[in-house]
């Protein structure tokens, strides 16, 4: 069983290379009567595509979406939607230093173990390319989600040793607006402005740097997630953990709850306001989930990116034989994938809680 | 689609509560002809069960397991393998307190909410008596990745903030023994000490203390994880935080990786010994998986436990009305998981790695 | 990935050997807060247990089924509901003949094949004793689909060449009680009686004989059945196909429709009565499912089962080695299948039916 | 969970509508290093494609297949294979009349009810145009089973009441080319004769009758099939009810087996011949299949197929309103469908015995 598919319910299944004619996706159970708004996919898009500012790579790819089928007259059918996004800018002839010799802590290599062939251009399927077809899928599961009012925001919380702090409770709108000011996508003006500073240097040493993204899920009902093994936050660190670099996931208190004690880190319930049905607690360290299932508090959870692999000095490694070889720094690469990476974060979170939220819908009577 | 099976070649169905008549698991896909070591099995349920030390809870089970079937003369035979566990200490009536009353962190409330209908004993599904189902299994798996010379060792290296050397690269039946000479399983004696003495402090002042524990896996061949999103770190960590009590979980330089530069993070290959299929790198940032696939070398990651939420205090909470109310601290608790967790850990890494060992079998011709 | 589960949100996985300790079924998916009726579920096990006629095996097994988890105060929780049968009368004995020897039209062969090692004492996995656990969880989807208004009927409409008549117009509960009145489940009397002739002198011969079960579905609503390769029928098909002896199923017009043209075969809808939401035509060639999705008609299949293959007669066969040998009739058999079968099929398409129900549950927002 | 994927390891998902931009088909797991004869995929679709004899319909499309990614230099890479074949004779404005009024025996009232949406064009997402995505992904399962030395073979052996001799026995590629030298593919030069001026007759009367396919599978090894659930006929019979307008599926013996008693139906083993490891029996009323799991000898199997609903007649019906209402003969359909549905058969069975081949890899050690 090959692992090109994600979700059960609401489920995708992406295909293409990096230098290939088109990478997509297939999503398979978006419910019927969604009004698809495909400016917003399109907008989502633009936010992962290489080339929007100094501190991306600077491939040139449009990365303008196609609709194949499932959509009619402006609504999900019910059947599959097929999205394509065509590859322009493929410039393959970058990658001919790559076929025989493998490139350090990248997945050359292992591919070459795994099928015993391998399209080397552009990395081919290990590409970040591929999470383009993730993000337009997310943009779908987000329609879906902010009709159940369920809303999702990432920004970039560290570059480098450089962090952010902790912005959570604020409002989603008004970070947002902050976050699109600044080409690094943090909601913390001043913090963006060091990052930004520091990756452009890093840039413009041949470097790149790894970095972290926060997300906050506001407006999910209690309820969501399937003990024993679907667990939300299971679910959820699965898929961050399958975004190309990710090297971490925690959520609510993650590692530093590890060293806090049980009267410290219990997150002690409040009383209901009359009529409400949302349960709040005092603080909330459990992220939103208890049990493996959603409380009705937000949801908050950060992801560890490590250094892009491609620097643009020469490194030592081996070729195909095996024998000692010298690759060097060549084709567009960005030198921190944070800031790109920020759409890919909540487009995977908007899959997992789409798909949670179909299949709580089946758990009663 | 409910939760309950993990794994898609080598897969297990786990069933049961807390303090009802058995909990279990089902096996399908096991291949035929594993010889099957039940006194293996019964030694690692042996490191979960209750009662094993002063720092463990002080609920009595033998935690016996009975196969059912799928085991014939000694041999997997293909056939789906069925292990029993029956439940012997229940005393469900120290759980009488909670039936009304949502303790805090706990599952009680979302439980109630999810499925409107709620197993209350000693928390029912939501207790991390399932997870001796799951050791059950793993044990299963261990046998097969023996077979296939893959060894899987964790030990506390966590426990509030006392924290142990890395000590990976060290010989594992070595630090296997090491660990198994102290109550709290840490592989470094004095660290050990130290642990123990805390917890056990922990635990005379009625609270709870959080931890972390750390893997390796050594022999695993190249080739193993399915791109794009079951990689392997990815099903790891999705195995890691479907544990009970997890918040955290990161591979190889993990979060600390995400503050590093490519030229201080990439590992550079190393030409191979003649005769030698085997790749190595100078160094393993990558914790053994690039592009999601294990490259031959060791394969590391570490898990983050919150602190045990029962505690031996009074707390404040609500009731199922939404009302202010108070909870005694009553029932049989662990002061601190992770001595009793490390075997966890190590049957769900077992698990993913037989299933992904499986899965790659059919990735060529 | 082994094939002993069945269905995706109403989720079976069932094991057990004919001759090991106990069968039994995990159920993961039941929504919760359904009335769990064990008497239900035992008088369903009773109508395919062996010995219960002259027509039947007389091998005794009680069959009495245990909860051993997922039920609670006598509702389904939502976590899984695990169900044991014990085995009792294994008498393994009579099956020391068929350690070396392959049973002519037996399975004997292909899972020495296929696994390399073979449970063979009464067939182990590949013996229908399995289905009782079918039985057992159908027994619960029956309970399950009763609350939603729909009803299951089988009955035996062929032995040999003796064939009922067309009886899924009438009332069910009349064709029910009929049935129960006569040892091979035949809702026509006159029809049954030749049957129970006709089966006992085959018996009497040392011989088996093939036959038929019809069934039908009534009350089921309009929207049932995943397009494209999870079509209703598809689903009824393979979960048919899948009992042990079946060798055909039909729906519909089935093969007979096949002669037909499209001006005869067409059923003209007719118009709706005032307040009315149910569509009705005035044939049923359709079987109550066009393009994969129940019309509200009634659901109608066929199901061919071939002669038991154990016959009290010494056949020439093979043994291990692939040289000539004999194989004497020995064991506990039965005469004809169908009569125990109709619980069976009945059991499928209950699982089938509770699975597609919950399914068209996340067709639309 | 929708029901767009078809299969385990070797798993297709398909999309597209009758009258939209595009169908497809994506196939995740195929094994890597596999060679892609790509007219050898066209030479498939052609057989399937609109408008190739005087007996099929007129709506003319060339069916040409594009690949997106997956395969690389001539050979596939174990990524996802996307294969696109775009829609070009639409003229949707046929089906003007098709939008408010619901075509007798057709899908069309079903999909408003399951989705309260519906892309009446062609019948959207219900027209057997979406089969062409199946021959393209089967024609690739046959490319892999080749190489097994596994061949598949479908001709039609019913229209109407006219059937066709048993001609299994023979040898395929002769078989094939008798079967492509008539236009309704039967490998019988006579029958074949009289079924095209069955149909022709048919045809110039506006209506259109059903029939019948028969498939052989050769080579085939002992051991595919996964009991229980996933026997290899259950597989088989899925996959075939899964097609358009299949009322019916039998293996073997079939329906007539049922007949039968158990002396008479017993295909009995012949000792192997020395060196040989296949075994033979003397009969093969189990059509190459025991337990669920293929034997070696000859698999065999038989699909029905009901007429073709749309006909040239004025029929009574009714409207989305649910009154009377009437529907004039229109659109471009074929008279009867089994001419071209056999290589729909053909494809169908590759992706089950593809499917089932490597699920078989992982049963032993």
């Amino acid at each position: 069983m090959a692992g090109n598919s994600f979700g059960q319910l609401f489920r995708i299944t992406t295909f293409g290379e990096s230098h290939g004619v088109a990478i997509g996706v297939i999503i398979d159970g978006c419910p019927a009567q969604l009004d698809i708004d495909m400016d917003f996919i399109q907008s989502e898009l633009d936010k992962r595509k290489p080339g929007q500012s100094k501190i991306t790579t600077q491939r040139k790819e449009s990365d303008t979406v196609q609709v194949l089928s499932g959509i009619f007259e402006g609504k999900s059918t019910g059947t599959p939607i097929a999205l394509l996004i065509p590859n322009e800018d493929q410039r393959s002839k970058d990658y001919g230093h790559n076929v025989d010799v493998y490139r350090p802590s990248h997945a050359d290599y292992v591919y070459d173990v795994k099928y015993g062939i391998r399209d080397h251009r552009g990395g081919g399927r290990s590409s970040a390319r591929e999470t383009a077809a993730r993000v337009a899928a997310g943009a779908i599961a987000k329609l879906f989600l902010k009709q159940q009012g369920i809303e999702i925001f990432a920004h970039v919380t560290g570059v480098g040793t450089i962090e952010a702090p902790n912005l959570e409770s604020n409002d989603l709108s008004t970070l947002l607006q902050i976050r699109e000011e600044n080409i690094v996508r943090c909601a913390d003006p001043a913090t963006a402005h060091e990052m930004v500073e520091f990756i452009d240097a890093i840039r413009k040493d041949g470097d790149t740097v790894g970095g972290k993204i926060s997300c906050v899920v506001k407006g999910c009902p209690a309820g969501l997630g399937e003990p024993v093994f679907d667990k939300l936050h299971a679910d959820l660190g699965k898929a961050m953990l399958s975004i190309n670099a990710v090297h971490g996931f925690e959520y609510g208190s993650g590692f530093a709850g590890s060293e806090l004690r049980g009267s410290q880190h219990n997150d002690i319930p409040q009383p209901k306001a009359a009529g409400s049905k949302v349960f709040k607690t005092t603080t909330n360290y459990a992220g939103g989930i208890l049990g493996g299932i959603s409380n009705g508090m937000d949801i908050t959870f950060k992801v560890a990116f490590k250094p892009v692999a491609t620097i643009m000095h020469n490194q030592q490694t081996i070729n195909a034989a095996g024998e000692a070889a010298e690759i060097k720094g060549k084709g567009r690469h960005d030198p921190c994938v944070v800031p790109r990476a920020v759409v890919i974060v909540e487009a995977m979170a908007a899959l997992v809680l789409a798909d949670q939220f179909l299949r709580n819908k089946v758990s009663t009577l």
